[in-house]
């Protein structure tokens, strides 16, 4: 294995002390890229997940254009559902749509929990492409959806504003509720151990709609599947957990097995610490609609979010993913200012 | 003026004694009701809004079938848009359109700020007619948009999931922002004192999307026009303030010349008492999709949420609006709860 030459991002998962803190941004292989956009144009999108050689270049343009820190691979999180025997479309600019939802407990039954690695071999392969690649220049990040998250797209079918379906589903019932979570918690351990194996030298879980969750329904449905997760890698990669809108969870998160959380720009750096009681790596947490400001001011709010956060313990993202308006040049001032900044 | 029979409400409101908590549901005048979708198949929503009978009939459909104890007028925040002069379109089940987006110093000061009972005269008129009908029975409560959410829809034009138009306006035309904001905040002003002449008994002012902030960005620019609405009346009739998602502006607002606070469902009902070190009336917070429950967990889910709050200064309401598919019974259920509710 090559040795890694900039392992910032794993130092401060492990807390160690760093130079300067590690940058990267959800979403920054993608759409605001114009090399990512020829690409898109030429493939459908799951030709461009299922292929590893183009899951690898997609994979590596942040990397090579931005200077990130780390390189996140590119693919979905409504893979594991396939891998669980449903189907997924996904149609350009429209969002992902599941056109057989979960209805029963003969649908869950027949869902697949085993062999993630032969069923998601493209995304291993595409990682250890990129790992190969990447010659040791950045960690590789491997991702997986939350339990919840996914649940979610397996009972409304599609994106929803408010998740009601799947919130009725999980109050009428419940059982039937926490037998799909187990399920999809097993399949998606065994992937995200399918990708360390492949080459990931560490893993973010992204819950995208826990948010949507009362702190109480939190603790019920999507609390504990994350443990697991983070339960599951303690002596073997760190995993990030990544609740967006959950700042109500932070503090029983940061006293889990997880060795980072992701927060998004709804709650103050100051009062995440303090939640956590400095305890734990946090990463965020920079409105991506802020990158569509002057470069100047970028760079100032980047300089004051470091400051707030304090440059240990802390890996420098945003709070969601960037979004296709962003100029390229103003990511990369995003990145250079944090690259830039000096331990006071 | 008739006296009112049930001043539960208002009670609240001033933090006096009561003998259990008043209830009402935001968006209870609307699409889960059979009678209101037989009056929307007869006529299109601003002929609904614009005709005093029609609004007063539509508003008067939860008192009567559902038992709530205010009766908030049917309308619309995008009529403050439409009072300033900018177009706006309603296509059912689509949401608002504003074709003509503000871009300019010109397009502000183009602008409408006066003589908001001139130009939502109906509104008015519908106040009265409601207020008339309702013959003392319950409160009747205006409304407006806040600031911050107005101003979002007359830059992007339409609804949003990240409302990065708006906020890249705020950020790089910093100046003009705070001029249209504060344009909205007079006539809006303007439009809850009509409203309260027009025999509205409180007014609630709905910043919907002051949540898509960080705190930091919340204090800039939303906080100074809820405060200056909420100061505008403060010798002249109580103001809920419902900024969704900002749990963090929670103990500001507190200290403000508003009556009450409306807060969703992502923040408990102990944490908000103790952000609010119980200095204000709370309004909440029972997640909408809980109505889709089975009618027995619903009833033991309000009794925890009142148990949670405690039953003074206290106003039991869902943490956002009711959607289309609650069975009528289920909304009927929760207000039956509260009216059961026994002080222990």
């Amino acid at each position: 294995m090559t040795e890694l030459k900039n392992d910032l991002l794993l130092k401060a998962l492990r807390k160690e002390k760093v130079s300067r803190p590690p940058v990267w941004m959800m979403r920054q292989a993608g759409r605001y890229l114009p090399d990512y956009i020829k690409l898109r144009e030429k493939y459908d999108f799951f030709t461009r997940v299922q292929t590893p050689e183009l899951a690898t270049e997609i994979t590596l343009q942040p990397v090579h254009q931005i200077g990130v820190d780390g390189a996140i691979i590119f693919s979905d999180i409504l893979v594991i559902p396939q891998a669980m025997g449903v189907e997924v479309l996904m149609e350009e600019g429209k969002g992902p749509s599941l056109p057989k939802t979960i209805l029963t407990q003969k649908d869950i039954d027949t869902l697949n929990t085993a062999n993630a690695e032969h069923h998601l071999k493209y995304v291993c392969d595409a990682l250890s492409l990129t790992k190969k690649e990447l010659n040791g220049s950045v960690p590789l990040i491997g991702f997986a959806g939350a339990p919840w998250t996914i649940f979610c797209y397996m009972i409304e079918g599609k994106g929803s504003k408010t998740w009601d379906k799947a919130k009725q589903f999980a109050y009428t019932q419940t059982e039937l509720t926490h037998q799909l979570l187990q399920k999809i918690t097993i399949i998606t351990i065994d992937y995200l151990k399918a990708q360390i194996k492949a080459g990931a030298d560490c893993v973010q879980v992204f819950d995208s709609w826990a948010g949507a969750l009362s702190p109480e329904d939190f603790k019920i449905f999507a609390q504990p599947y994350l443990l697991q997760i983070a339960d599951a890698f303690k002596d073997d990669a760190p995993v990030i957990l990544f609740p967006k809108g959950c700042w109500y969870a932070l503090k029983d998160l940061s006293n889990s097995a997880a060795s980072g959380i992701g927060i998004d720009w709804t709650i103050s750096p100051q009062f995440a610490r303090e939640l956590t009681n400095n305890n734990i790596t946090l990463q965020g947490n920079f409105d991506p609609a802020k990158l569509l400001a002057p470069i100047p001011q970028i760079k100032k709010w980047v300089k004051e979010m470091i400051d707030a956060f304090g440059a240990q313990n802390y890996i420098a993202n945003l709070g969601h993913g960037i979004t296709p308006n962003v100029p390229v040049d103003h990511a990369k001032a995003f990145v250079d200012t944090v690259k830039e900044y000096r331990i006071p």
